[in-house]
């Protein structure tokens, strides 16, 4: 005889943050809700993403700073980094945010489900040997590393081993162009580590706007990161403890004793019964969803990575509060908006980006209704420094009014500069009400209020 | 006979920030346009102001880092700082501002006259031996700091000479509860100076939200700074190269190497025949001003410090263009808007403010009628970190729609937060506005929209 279901006026498929954040909103307004979620709390941005990735970061960005010292009249002396150490650090942190998260879920009367949720019609997930139903199900299940199909593809690890890295390894080698290869290729080299990137085209950063991958490839091979451009990897061969890793134009690099994908992320739907829920995927197995984060399948949701669109931890908990209150506050047309949404990438210099690029405004505009401003400088920091990191800011313009409809930027600070032109460039701002603000001097920040 | 006084259609008396922005930007609409400085070009932000400050605040917070080196893992040994390396350095970068100036004065082609200018009469400036006339004369002297009318006031510095020290002091009495007194004592202390600050009241930042001047006199506390509340020096002793300072309260300060006097700034407006400008002054000295800078006397102008009133250099910047367009450029209702201006203080940890106080928005729209929300937290960065610096922030907002009439905060980093939020509080953002737009997880920065 079949179990009888438990029964939830809400039901969430993950514990990321789009889904715990779903979840607790729900929470506050009365409704019975559980959480599935088979591995730690807080998904990829807690375990595996944003938060070991920014503290990683960190000491990256530290042990650049001590270049600079003795410029500053500073006498030290640099004696090593000791890896296990910081990585204990950095792992009894995520295990108190983990710990936070489950209490988080406790004072919110959220009930934590452990295992894998798998549909079994559009109303009913089993969970191990029991049954679940709820009116509603929001499927939150995140996204995980690609790992290619290439000959000893599985001696390599992709960035959740990155954070499972025991020892700092001597000679890394990281394939993939876009952000998570640049941030894991700055922290390895920052840190001292023979650090190659290998990439299938000529730039980084291809989706962005141009000057920020070629402006940060230019800083990343000054600071030592050696580029292997216009190529991929053909076949991978262990010997011993070292890797010799053979590219398509047949380089052969030997010792490789650290090889990392990072050439994309799948949707972590596998096992789920989609296809129970009649819940339909893109040819990438995403879930398709409308503006609603709507499903195919009524009643069901879907939101954050395993949708495919804008993977940003703050994307998925925006998306997911606004569900829950128009499920269960009657708020009926809430909805995240998907446009002029802030990204920063912790590279070394850090990038910030909002809006358009310069190409898709003139797409979008007409060219002749576009004008951009750009402004590059060494910001004070380095006035008394032999190394330099040059920022670089440019303002994508629109109309006669000049609406600012893009902001692009690189260098230091521009992580925390972006957040408050964001709401600038939501509320619509143009060029004439950035340059009304007085400037803050001196700052980077102020460059953005005085281009001409 | 009197010299034939020579003429121009635009005299600026003083070569600060203020006076070299309005005279370039009067010279690209083809007036002829002189400038009158009887010292280094660039006044007292790249002299004796924001710069050095700014560059000295970068080797203390340097300073400061390295104390959480040893929880990243680095393995750092530090051995000293020395500062006549460093003041030698930072004084070189301000030469090679002050050359900077002076080039972009010739290439705007404005007349550079060296000298104390000194009216004559409301039309005709003095300098030397020379006379000179013009249609329209803005004077931009700025501020001098002050010292006060204490027996033995005389063995003490200013900020000025602040930035002359060839040696860091052993121990420094800072006296004066403003910016620049914080600003140098955490200079001071950061690097190691043994640093005692004496204010005349309890609290730090007086003028400013209530928390800032709390939170930032915590942090200097357990930073190691010692502070003598409710005093104030009544007499200064010298012995040899120390001083010996009594207080009104009777305690007595001996092996002082370095008392600074902190207590304000005075307009430089000694020796300049204001009275034969027919320019009226306050009881301050200030010059009295109308929200377009004109003086008392017709076609005599004033801005920046000498008015004192926001005495911050992109205020002298904004208002110096914006005065030269009104009347060069036909922009005849041009005027700055002294509203919402944005400061920044450069303590450690940082500090950034805008528009007004919780007090204020009572006091404007009336207690039931405002709403502030605050958050305060330790910056991921700390994470790994025994010595923790905390942020506080605080919006202040008023009426039905919550519009953000305030912001202030203090933490790492704020300095560079604030300017795009500045721009959305002068476009009149509302609360909702700020939390529309996505977070940048994970910043300091992304706790401005996301505050409940």
């Amino acid at each position: 005889m079949a179990p009888v279901p438990k029964k939830f006026d809400y039901l969430v498929l993950g514990g990321g943050s789009g889904g715990i954040a779903s979840a607790r909103r729900a929470a506050e307004y009365g409704v019975k809700v559980g959480l599935i979620e088979e591995a730690r709390l807080g998904g990829t941005c807690v375990n595996v993403g944003c938060v070991p990735k920014k503290v990683s970061w960190y000491a990256a960005w530290q042990r650049e700073l001590m270049h600079n010292f003795k410029d500053y009249g500073f006498d030290f002396e640099y004696k090593g980094f000791n890896w296990p150490s910081f990585k204990a650090k950095r792992d009894a942190y995520i295990e108190r945010l983990n710990g936070i998260y489950e209490r988080n879920l406790e004072s919110s009367k959220v009930e934590l489900i452990k295992g894998r949720g798998r549909f079994v019609d559009p109303k009913t997930i089993q969970v191990g040997e029991e049954m679940y139903t709820a009116d509603h199900i929001t499927i939150a299940v995140g996204g995980r590393p690609r790992i290619p199909e290439v000959l000893g593809a599985e001696f390599g690890i992709d960035s959740d081993g990155f954070f499972e890295l025991k020892e700092l390894p001597k000679k890394a080698l990281i394939v993939g162009s876009g952000y998570i290869a640049v941030e894991i290729a700055g922290v390895f080299n920052a840190l001292g580590v023979d650090t190659t990137v290998v990439i299938r085209k000529a730039a980084i950063l291809r989706s962005f706007e141009h000057f920020l991958g070629s402006h940060l490839m230019h800083q990343m091979k000054a600071d030592g990161v050696k580029f292997e451009t216009r190529d991929s990897v053909s076949r991978v061969d262990q010997d011993g403890s070292l890797l010799t890793v053979t590219t398509q134009t047949g380089k052969i690099i030997p010792d490789v004793d650290c090889l990392l994908w990072a050439v994309g992320r799948d949707p972590h739907v596998g096992g789920l019964g989609l296809e129970a829920a009649k819940v339909e995927q893109d040819e990438n197995g995403h879930i398709i969803v409308d503006e609603f984060q709507n499903t195919s399948s009524k009643s069901i949701y879907a939101l954050g990575d395993v949708c495919g669109k804008a993977l940003l931890t703050p994307v998925a908990i925006a998306a997911g509060r606004r569900l829950a209150m128009r499920l269960f506050n009657k708020q009926k047309d809430l909805k995240l908006d998907y446009d002029n949404i802030p990204t920063v990438i912790f590279s070394h210099p850090p990038i910030g980006s909002i809006g358009l690029t310069e190409y898709e405004a003139r797409d979008k505009f007409g060219a002749e209704n576009v004008r951009s401003y750009e402004s590059t400088f060494n910001p004070m920091y380095y006035a008394l420094c032999e190394r330099k990191v040059k920022t670089t800011m440019k303002l994508v313009c629109a109309g006669a009014d000049e609406k600012v409809v893009g902001l692009h930027m690189i260098g230091d600070s521009v992580d925390e500069i972006l957040q408050g032109f964001g709401v600038a460039i939501k509320m619509g701002a143009t060029k004439s009400q950035f340059d009304s603000c007085v400037a803050i001097h001196p700052t980077s920040a102020e460059e953005l209020v005085t281009m001409r």
